[in-house]
């Protein structure tokens, strides 16, 4: 849909269009422009036109080529120059800018505008030949590659083949006889592949860049980014056409980035990295390493406090930790882009304390803007810092976090190890945006050059997790398949130890502790705190689990599995002769002497959660998952019991509450000790627990309404003043549709969206992953995996008629989940929708999910997270 | 809740309720009272106090017992005579009566109000001494064993014993002397047996005995009746207090049921047994065998033809098979009960065939009236007219069908093999009620005692089970587990063959075949067919099937699977080859190979339903269930392909669409074949099929669009005039809840309700029956079993919502159902209100199909089944 018949617009005009419209980095050029700060002139043409395009089976709009046209004359007013003029040329730059960013996705191509006469004309008009060749040159190799596919290989061997010929090591060192010769070669390669001459013609040349922003939209890269990233495939992209500026013009030229925040600690300060005479991509593609800011002063003291005066005015204007692009020339300053910058997790919480501190934003906003499934980042393991560690190298500590894995060399393996469970680091010489399939499946990365801004360091913190890039010490044989690190020689497959925190490598393996939370952290939960309705409560069983849950947060246990107690080594066999008992009196026996191990466990959580409720889950899995397997059966008794107990889809069998109706001793003999160890602990501590016995895998009312009877029953013979509530999961389709009648017999309902989502979809997931559900991510036919975000349409809904049909039939009755969606920050906020009164989740995602529970009380009142560094 | 305050009404008195209130016997005693039909005095305690009974622990509402004393008093004003009066006494049979037909599962009890002195004045009174104390021995007899459980062996014992000592052999050579003895000794063994001696008063006799009536609702015999025949277990029981008459006072007295037309072929004309000299209990237990019906005419002409004027009245009245028992005390008649004939399913068409004919009935009340359920009789296997038997023996075809199985010589052998899968023949001197349990898992029923009216015929009939009663040729050894038929020596286990529909049986097993449809099964389906909305469709995988399905008269094939087609022992060879394949052309080659095949099958199915449409389901099952089992494998790439295979849960693993997503070669040598076997089935006939192209498995809207391309683009590419729908099974709960997105991409919907249910319920069929879910229907945790009968309140809700959402989405979407439910009469029902377009269902059920569909058509109408027999 056309906003308003248009697809072009100057930056200098309003457009009506946000990010949507003209992408992030139309709509920051747009904005800098009308902020007053130096901008090249240009103009953006909007996604719209992109949408169009692959609409009509890529063929441009009617119309948009005519706009263009008329735009780029104004432009060529603007400037004084003309597009393609062989005195005084127009030179521009072609960019793409989609909504959210997609850093590396797309392709960028510089100097267009040039050709065989241009090139003299520049020459002539900035009186640097050199400058001019080299500026063509890049051209024709951007051109070649990005309109044409040509390989890259292919130039880059011309180029070292000239070097070596003029036994020169730098680029810079080439002269302009040297680059025109290289022009000459580059032409000829473009020739040689293509079967026409380079084009001459500038208006073709633009035409042809804005179709190859738009079709690199469709790369295989970009669409693996997107699926990873949760990005929509027909959002499209806009192409934004600028008017060179130049770098590479010698000395008091050159090209930066900076961030207005350090975006690894979130420290107030300079943070930045700039090249002398050189342009934008050089930095990026990290192919020469960048000096700190700070290094501009030495021949650009004036420009360098422009720029940090203009940084500041970006923040103050955004309200966030802007990432710039900025190109000098000729010691004049040049904004290219800004948006917010990706950042650590570390990084956001700083700075998102330090911004309300500075009253530059509220609380609730501060809380808005942390991404929760970052904070994931801060959750998982650390280097123990008492362990002594032989560091055998260091790099820049790009993204923070600990990783241990067998070293890597190529993201097909990378992709490959670690999609089979192998925890992998990917080791390169530096990554390009072809290697983002192997980023995903890497436990870590490490790469040996790069700055901080490199493409790994800014994918991995992106995706929170750990790398250490521009590793000096690293060498790789990719041939070989060895690498050695500091010295020392390894092989494909060896072990390391990497601290995107601090940048250390360590040859083998370390032991990795839990963080702690710090300060920020606890302050940003504080806020979400009170800013949240949901309970956030955790799944644990055992005492462990309990008081680390409760460390972080956890108002109480939502789901506290007994068959694991069951598995303990000293109890599996008492188990093993319950279930081969030949009577219920045999039965009874061997629970009888389970019953003081269950109390135990029991007493042990009900401690680490005195005065917040517990909800016990009883038994749930079948039968036959406590006996060994068949071939392992050590008598016939035994593996005719086996057989007895075999089934074809043990998902869908006898387990949960069919147990407990088919023998009801051993749900007695659960009751019995959650009854006792809540005495127990009453007497010893004087504070009750808040017990909630819960029934899996009801689907029927009467199931529910007799299990109820046997609970109420066999708790009333052990104790008249414990008190307790009885439950169920509501874990099946049948139970979401009958709420009604099952809500008569609990006092509460607990979703377990892992076995519903099995059941409404009709995925096993021990079939599913790794199988066609995997098949079906890869080729687009889910968006998302069930089992990790809420199929809210599908799943959801089911929910959504239980919580209608349950309250409805019982007005207070309690609401939460404990599958794993609890802790997902998406499913967070749709519980909180739902209005359920908690989730529950893994005892390392309870700070999440207090997060995202605020973040999504919040948007329901009006406060959007911002997608930082979206 | 009580009426109007009261619990006991006289046969005199209108009530204001009907069977629910009164009991069928209760409300027939009444009705016929009211219309002048001789009936004795009496009066019926309602349902209602039976209900309060059972809810107060068994304790009789109070004011019960002052009610029933005043409704003894007004009938002693009747009558006459006083109750417990030594002169004059008035004696009452007690018997129950609920609102469906039990029948042998309640108790009766006669002659109450009989003590040491009333038996004398009895003597007196009637000048017949010894029918008085045969009255009195039979009273002893009956309420010890109905009211006090006293074991009637011992009874029987001393009856034999006294009989051996006066070497008799019929109970009618006793003199009055004798009978005076055994009292004494029935009132011996009363005491030793209880403690006390035979109660005395007859207030107490009567309180007892209506407390007796009540507890008898649940005994364990009547739950399982009630359970078998679906009857809900809060109905409770009538108890009718009647006025006793007596058959047993000699020659001119007697007793006999009757029916106004024949229960067996529904032909018009006299149909019943007699018993001079006796008391009802003696033709109901089938201990003495009856005489035909016109045996009356002998010493009871008169009487003979009031009786049958009083069947002609009763029929016309009811407009229905009437199913009567009487007394004749005396010359005199008495209708002691009246009720709807339990039929087989033969005589109920005829009877309503002629009935519409005789204008006694409309046609809408003739198709209403017939059973469903019951006509699965008739579309079972018959001995085959053309084979050679050698029959052994006969008997009375008490119930039709031919049944083939080995022999079982008790009824808990029969439940326990039966449900072991056996065919097995139930063979008894006679049952009784407590063989309930075996005749349920019964092929078949042979006797060697009993008639038409024996407890074995009756419940045959009802369950629609061949039986043979009566075989005199038949002797049993149940010691030795021997049995000898027509003097042939057999062991249990030994194979037997019966015709229920003439009485033969046969040592051996015979071929059986399908039977015919005789002519008022066409009369009352033509009927049916005028009425329904719902079109029938059958599943069939063959054109053999598709055949009998037309014959049957089914509109087109809902369901036809194509897995059996991979099956075939041609073919597997190369569906293994296919699955083996080491990359996407192997597979194509081996597919190429089976495409013929696949071709040739849908042409002979096209052919068999030229003109109607046909549903193909593209490949379901998961790919390994055409795998060897792993130990069979030849070699180790098949053990891996097998394990790699290999699933946890296949019900939910990698089928049905799931297949055709990943290897879509397989679906587009599918839709090949249908339009290549659609254009040759049209050249040759021309007539073309109506293709339905049909996707299992289905969760997804985005599954079905690429489905549906794929689809398309290969017919499209085969044929451009054959026209076809694209469609899907909606099986999965996601599907339902979707719908609406669904639709879109589809022509029409078939409810797969079988994997609907596994999944709604997380019930794995292959698990559930045999295991939690026999226990679940045994315990009473599920009234039904929801493969047989859909779960109306889950598994239908869900199909609202997506019939809801489907259609609000696609207006004229094609609806059906294709799981076994479209076989089963109140599933139907169900799918009738639901709006579907059809229903599909095995071929030999879509008889009965089509008139349930018909029946609910005017359920929905207001015409409203009468239970047959009810």
């Amino acid at each position: 849909m056309r906003g308003n018949g248009r697809f072009v617009y100057d930056f200098d005009e309003p457009s009506g269009g946000g990010r949507e419209l003209l992408g992030g980095k139309g709509v920051g050029l747009a904005e800098m422009t009308q902020l007053g700060i130096p901008v090249p002139a240009g103009f953006t043409v909007t996604t719209d036109a992109c949408r169009e395009y692959m609409r009509n089976g890529k063929t441009l709009p009617s119309g948009l080529e005519e706009e263009i046209a008329n735009h780029l004359h104004a432009l060529e007013e603007k400037t004084g120059k003309r597009f393609g003029d062989p005195e005084n040329p127009l030179l521009v730059s072609v960019r793409s800018g989609a909504a959210i960013s997609m850093p590396g996705m797309m392709d960028t191509i510089l100097n267009l505008g040039l050709n065989d006469e241009a090139v003299e004309g520049l020459a002539a008009g900035t009186g640097n030949r050199r400058f001019a060749y080299d500026s063509y040159r890049r051209l024709i190799q951007m051109y070649g590659e990005v309109v044409d596919g040509i390989d890259a290989e292919r130039f880059e061997q011309a180029l070292r083949a000239l070097k070596e010929e003029r036994n020169v090591k730098q680029d810079v060192e080439l002269t302009a006889d040297d680059l025109e010769e290289l022009v000459r070669g580059f032409k000829q390669i473009y020739e040689d592949e293509i079967g026409r001459p380079f084009p001459q013609d500038a208006g073709e040349q633009l035409s042809r860049a804005v179709r190859a922003v738009f079709d690199s939209w469709e790369t295989p890269r970009a669409q693996v980014y997107r699926r990873a990233n949760r990005i929509a495939d027909d959002l499209g992209t806009a192409v934004n056409v600028v008017q060179m500026v130049f770098g590479n013009k010698g000395a008091k030229s050159g090209t930066g980035v900076a961030f207005t925040r350090d975006p690894s600690t979130g420290e107030q300060g300079l943070y930045g990295e700039f090249l002398a005479d050189a342009q934008g991509e050089d930095v990026v593609a990290g192919i020469r390493t960048p000096e700190r800011l700070e290094a501009m002063k030495r021949d650009l003291g004036d420009t360098f406090d422009e720029l940090l005066g203009t940084m500041r005015r970006l923040e103050e204007h955004y309200r966030d930790v802007q990432d710039i692009e900025f190109t000098v020339e000729d010691g004049r300053l040049y904004l290219l882009q800004t948006r917010s910058a990706k950042r650590t997790a570390t990084a956001a919480l700083k700075a998102a304390v330090s911004m309300v501190d500075e009253s530059l934003i509220t609380r609730e906003e501060a809380v808005a803007r942390i991404d929760p499934g970052q904070l994931d980042q801060l959750l998982h393991p650390m280097i123990d810092p008492d362990a002594k560690v032989e560091v055998a190298a260091r790099g820049l500590n790009a993204s923070p976090g600990a990783a241990c894995g067998k070293v890597v060399l190529d993201a097909d393996t990378a992709e490959e190890r670690g999609k089979a469970g192998q925890d992998v680091i990917l080791v390169r010489w530096e990554t390009t945006p072809d290697d983002i399939h192997g980023l995903i499946q890497a436990a870590g990365i490490l790469t040996a050059h790069g700055g901080m801004t490199s493409h790994a360091a800014v994918v991995a913190r992106g995706m929170g997790k750990p790398c250490v890039a521009g590793c000096e010490g690293l060498t790789i044989n990719i041939d070989a398949r060895t690498l050695t690190i500091g010295g020392q020689k390894l092989s494909e497959g060896d072990v390391i130890t990497i601290d995107g925190g601090t940048g250390r490598v360590i040859v083998g393996s370390v032991d990795l502790v839990p963080p702690q939370i710090n300060e920020d952290f606890e302050t940003i939960l504080d806020w979400a705190d009170d800013l949240r309705r949901l309970k956030v409560r955790a799944n644990a069983d055992t005492p462990e689990d309990a008081a680390k849950a409760r460390e972080f947060g956890a108002q109480g246990i939502g789901l506290c599995r007994t068959e694991h107690m069951f598995m303990a080594e000293d109890r599996l066999p008492v188990v093993r002769e319950m279930i081969m008992a030949s009577g219920e009196d045999e039965r009874r026996a061997a629970l009888d002497r389970l019953l003081p191990h269950q109390q135990g466990d029991f007493e042990g959580i009900f401690e680490a959660m005195a005065g917040l409720p517990v909800t016990i889950r009883l038994l749930d899995p079948p039968l036959h998952e406590f006996l060994p397997p068949l071939e392992e059966a050590k008598d016939e008794r035994m593996r005719e019991r086996i057989r007895a107990l075999q089934e074809s889809n043990p998902m869908l069998g006898t387990r949960g509450c069919r147990l407990g109706l088919l023998w009801p001793e051993i749900y007695e003999m659960q009751v019995r000790a959650i009854i006792r160890a809540a005495e127990a602990v009453e007497k010893r501590t004087g504070e009750a627990p808040l017990v909630e016995i819960m029934h899996p895998l009801v689907g029927f009312a009467e199931e529910l309404h007799r299990l109820r009877a046997i609970t109420l029953a066999t708790a009333n013979e052990e104790s008249e003043s414990v008190e307790y509530l009885v439950g169920t999961m509501i874990e099946l389709p049948r139970a979401c549709i009958r709420a009604d009648e099952i809500a008569e017999h609990a006092d509460f309902f607990s979703f377990g969206t892992n076995d519903l989502t099995q059941t409404a979809l009709g995925f096993s997931r021990d079939d599913a992953e790794g199988k066609f559900l995997t098949r079906y991510l890869e080729d687009g036919v889910l968006e998302r995996n069930p089992f990790e975000t809420l199929d809210r349409s599908g799943v959801g809904d089911l929910m959504r008629i239980a919580v209608e049909r349950g309250r409805g039939a019982k007005e207070g009755i309690k609401l939460g989940i404990c599958g794993e969606h609890g802790g997902e920050p998406d499913s967070i906020a749709f519980c909180h929708g739902l209005g359920l009164d908690y989730v529950s989740c893994s005892p390392y995602r309870v700070p999440l999910a207090r997060l995202a529970a605020a973040q999504a009380a919040l948007k329901e009142s009006g406060v959007e997270a911002v997608s930082a560094g979206g």
